[in-house]
């Protein structure tokens, strides 16, 4: 029960240790007589304690370790704790710590975020710890914060933690010392103290939302369920999913109109599922459906605009609704990587690691330059990989001509789109930025690198249509096979059989069962999906029109099966509060920016076009120079149908204001305020 | 004395009114014994009254309506007066009224505007008259507000004054009436009593001003005073002349250099003062210039972009210098155009016009639409008329062949460019936005619709060439003509003679003298000029690398003359508090824009890379897609370029974070504040 690196003079860690010696058997050095530290604040001392996050830790580490790890996390913050309340598993191996959040840290925490919460007056308003009597529901942390950002704030907190001096990590053989101001979890971390920390589910409210959610046949998604329950980022993604998909209808409509009157329906379908006779049914097709294709080009540049712009008001108003409208991210360094040197942010006066700017931009460009060059390095060998397995794959089935090799004719397409999932998905959502945005490029141009070679460079529609058409069907069907049957399948003929549920099992053993699932392996590669079904769509639809319909129907199982797999298939994940997609939302707007240009290229290439420039006698350079006429042309509508979309609902436009306006007045009155209670001598 | 609006139960009006009756030689109704009201709030009724505004009555007026005018001035703001003080002019005719303002009008409008001054930190904070106590130099608003922010306050008051009840204007023959709530000036302006008002010019500081501006061989412009004295929308433009003037400095050298090395320095000139052998020398040209001409056209792209990022920096820094960084007006609906209903601004709860949205939009599209298309009528009817106009001139050449003739072949190009100048410019200021909107785009393709013209559909890079040096110079001189020189004469020998001013005038004469100068045409012509010098140099410079060694030139006069122009043609104009130069920094965004599409076409038709593609059998469609990748590119470029500089230096997004932290905080205690003090009870 001594740890190292305490000493007489530190008198809140002191205090706590030299308590109650004889509560091993309940797990914690001090409790409350339920295994549970006290919270280090008197007002939240009493009532019942949740469990919110496990930390798992090593297995074999010292009792005295153990101890030292759970005094730390219920100590103030001002002695190097993170202010929450710990609890050993009860087990003797006792290998996890249940963490949960005492009121006033929970407030504190969410004032520091910059968390919007209900006024009184009914306005979301950001929340002051000073001010909390005004907000609804204050004295009720599990109603006013949602169990997602509680969860958040334990991390935070946790990761927050630093220490006050030197010290020196009790009971480990290494003897590790602590350097004042070091990040304690880190260094934890580091050393395998701790294994990791994942959030507990609450099986209640899970089942609640789980049945509102994807068992039935319900045509809206439960987002503020799914916000309250899983977070920030979660939520945005299924918020964005559903946009994207309920969007998708008008060009489903559209595409089958489309088809059905160019009576090409059973073509289009022969087409994409064999490749016999391609050439001449492709010839037929073409010179019926041509002026579909150019109302689907059209069409397709304008949707993409309105729906991005229609998704930024909308994503405006679920941000509103969400209390994330006014971060306080906003006033951090931008990705302060704890690892940087702490010093005072000059905004908010706190002390957080900072890194110089000349330095971050220095090594990003540095990191940035040779990761992106080796990425589409990558790209283009992937690229050749895929033409040379295409060939090998064709002179067999030439040889062959079963149905076996029929089917290994598209395997090159299906490795080829998959290649980026070699990449362990969960590294990237704490890999640094240049890093993201080169795997971002990479994939980008891995997806569509041949569909562009087929169109701008062979410049052969009958070969995109196919190859979209079997990009569409194929790669969709492996997605969801990967993502969802292989992760249910391992689930539950190999972990399941090991967890053994009961329904009268101990809470702990509960939590250990969710521990042995696997880590959710984040939303990367969902956005990465949708980014490139967007781009199939706006960029090559005008080509095949039932694009939209096959995506739609994709969507709506992906809907399920993605909900099925983050509630039930993994770990909960840790979800930040933000206000919006980020940075997908700009590789959205850009794919959007894109589809002028392809589409612009794509009408060029019409039969249908070419044959009417050669009656009317107009030069292959006219029709180029038309073209890109109209490309710059269009742009421009994008552009101004960009500008005249506001992306913020009036009614939010004034809130936001108002809000603004307030805290400038405020900002006067406090002036004078502090000026009269210091008196006219000051 | 009686004003017939009035009657007994207005306290305000009624005891101004029924006060000083004996005091009409000095001209007000009321007053301290210097002839000015006193002020309707005790604090400011004694020290010195400093001249700010002269408002020009209809002369003729009976006694009892100007002394309804300036008691209506001196009232309080409640009793829809606008809390200034009103001076009647001395002479018997007394048609004029000289206004001041007491100091705390002046604070309050401070802080209802959004100005920001120094507070006691040193920061620029948004002044608030509760904390006034905390800013530097608020008890002498001489230093604290500047001359031309209060005089501005002074046109906003004035402007702002609503009937609080149904009145009568006495003593006028049409026995007019207002009704309750109606804007009170606009009614005079409307009626003819007030024929208008300016800002006085102070002599003493108009003479340092002028010192340090224009009078010697100085290469900076005293910014700060310039806005001190002239205010924000004249000093941003003088800023940005600045700005933009040195920036030609590195394309000018680069210009000079290519042109020396080219060894066509003689030929140049030559070209453009001359048009004989044309053909042949521009054939020798090209051949040798024409890697000039690359470099030429990739440098103004980039330079572009450049200059106007750094510009958007540079901006951010004035007016967070100025204080204008946090003005009110974002708070306010745009443009509420004194004539749409009262309502409460639902952001900062004041009564102020309101014109509903749906409403503005509305007129907005009815308005636009029509007017734009009548204005591109107009720019085509008006290249038709050039091209007709310089087929006769040529062939008047051809026949006379004579000195005279020669001249009048840049007759039309010159009448061309000036017939934007046909539109009254002082209309320009006060109109409405789709009008601006449509005079901007008219005047843009109007000056640039012959050299696209040239450039995109006759293809001649030597007539492109001559047309833009003859512009260049010619256009420049007649501007400066007509913009100086001729307002120079005019006041010199027409109106000087009539002013005759002495030392030893009584002040009054002064005011009187300034109010006969013509009014300030406002800075739509101005901005115009630069902007179409900046779409010479970025869009055609590569034909011509002398343009910006021309332009260089130009605009160190133009500095100079649009300085005298301002203080001694003129009537001083009022100029808002602005935050930067608003539309028109969108305007030249835009042309930066169009710069990119414009030099890859140039640099397609360019006669080396066109014999280049010959020798290499590259064929003119093939030229024409790597034109347009090498477009795209480069579009590509510059977005990121744009997007990597920051439009805030980081300091100033320091600054600005901290105020928004710090009200964020301000707003939460301010509510824990307001609770405190109600008690628990509420």
């Amino acid at each position: 029960m001594s740890s190292a690196g305490s000493n007489a003079g530190d008198r809140g860690l002191g205090a706590l240790q030299t308590k109650t010696p004889g509560e091993k058997a309940l797990g914690g050095p001090s409790g409350n007589g339920s295994g549970w530290t006290r919270a280090s604040c008197p007002c939240c001392a009493s009532g019942p304690v949740e469990p919110l996050v496990l930390v798992q830790l090593r297995a074999g580490l010292q009792q005295q370790t153990k101890d030292w790890v759970i005094t730390l996390i219920a100590a103030a913050v001002k002695q190097g704790g993170a202010a929450l309340s710990a609890h050993l598993g009860e087990e003797p191996s006792g290998d996890i710590i249940v963490v949960s959040a005492p009121r006033c840290t929970l407030l504190h925490a969410a004032e520091e975020l910059g968390l919007c919460k209900a006024y009184h007056t009914g306005d979301m308003t950001a929340f002051s710890y000073h001010d909390r009597n005004n907000f609804k529901d204050s004295d009720n942390v599990q109603v006013f914060l949602t169990l997602a950002e509680r969860q958040y704030i334990v991390k935070y907190e946790l990761e927050g933690m630093r220490a006050q001096r030197d010290l020196k990590i009790p009971g480990l053989p290494e003897g590790l010392s602590l350097q004042r101001r070091d990040n304690i979890w880190q260094k934890l971390e580091a050393v395998g103290v701790v294994q990791g920390m994942f959030p507990l589910n609450d099986e209640d409210k899970l089942k609640a939302l789980s049945d509102t959610w994807y068992c039935g046949n319900q045509l809206t998604q439960p987002l503020d369920m799914i916000h309250a329950y899983f977070g920030g980022t979660v939520a945005f993604y299924f918020s964005f999913l559903d946009f994207y998909t309920w969007s998708l209808l008008p060009p489903a409509i559209l595409g089958l109109v489309l088809t059905v009157f160019s009576g090409g329906v059973n073509k289009e379908a022969l087409d994409s599922s064999s490749d016999s006779k391609v050439a001449i049914s492709n010839r037929d097709d073409d010179s019926q459906t041509v002026s579909g294709h150019m109302i689907q080009a059209v069409f397709s540049m304008l949707w993409s605009t309105v729906v991005i712009e229609m998704w930024k008001r909308r994503s405006t108003m679920l941000s509103y609704r969400w209390g994330t409208m006014q971060l306080a991210e906003r006033f951090s360094e931008p990705r302060p990587a704890y690892h940087g040197n702490l010093g005072v942010n000059p905004v908010t006066g706190r002390v957080e690691p900072l890194f110089p700017v000349w330095q971050r931009e220095l090594r990003m460009a540095l990191v940035s330059v040779p990761v992106v060059g080796l990425f589409l390095g990558l790209v283009v060998l992937g690229m050749l990989g895929f033409y040379w397995a295409e060939a090998q794959v064709q002179t067999l089935h030439t040889e062959w001509d079963s149905l076996l090799s029929s089917v290994l004719l598209y395997l090159p397409s299906v490795a080829h789109c998959h290649s980026p999932a070699l990449f362990p998905s969960s590294s990237v959502a704490l890999s640094p930025f240049p890093f993201f945005f080169s795997l971002l490029i990479f994939t980008f141009f891995n997806y569509f690198a041949v569909l562009f070679h087929i169109a701008f460079y062979k410049q052969d529609l009958p070969l995109l249509r196919k190859r979209l058409a079997s990009l569409l069907i194929i790669t969709q069907l492996v997605n969801q096979v990967t993502e969802v049957v292989i992760p249910f399948l391992v689930d539950r003929f190999i972990s399941a059989p090991k967890r053994s549920e009961k329904k009268d099992d101990p809470q702990e053993d509960k939590f250990r069962n969710q521990s042995s699932l696997p880590d959710f392996p984040g939303l990367f590669a969902e956005y990465i999906e949708l980014l490139v079904q967007f781009g199939y769509f706006s960029l090559f639809s005008c080509v095949y029109p039932l694009t939209a319909v096959l995506l739609l129907i994709n969507n709506l199982t992906e809907i399920r099966s993605d909900a099925y797999k983050i509630c039930k298939l993994f770990k909960k994940p840790f979800s930040a509060p933000v206000a919006g997609m980020g940075v997908w939302q700009t590789a959205f707007e850009v794919l959007s920016f894109v589809s002028v240009i392809s589409n612009c290229w794509l009408l060029l290439l019409s039969p249908r076009l070419q044959e009417l420039g050669q009656e009317s006698g107009v030069t292959g350079t006219n029709a180029l120079l038309v073209a890109i006429l109209m490309e710059h042309i269009l742009i421009f509508i994008k552009m101004v149908l960009a500008k005249l979309i506001p992306d913020e609902p009036d009614w939010i436009r004034v809130k936001r204001e108002q809000n603004e306006f307030k805290s400038m007045q405020a900002l006067g009155q406090q002036g004078a305020f502090v000026r009269m209670l210091k008196g006219p001598c000051s």
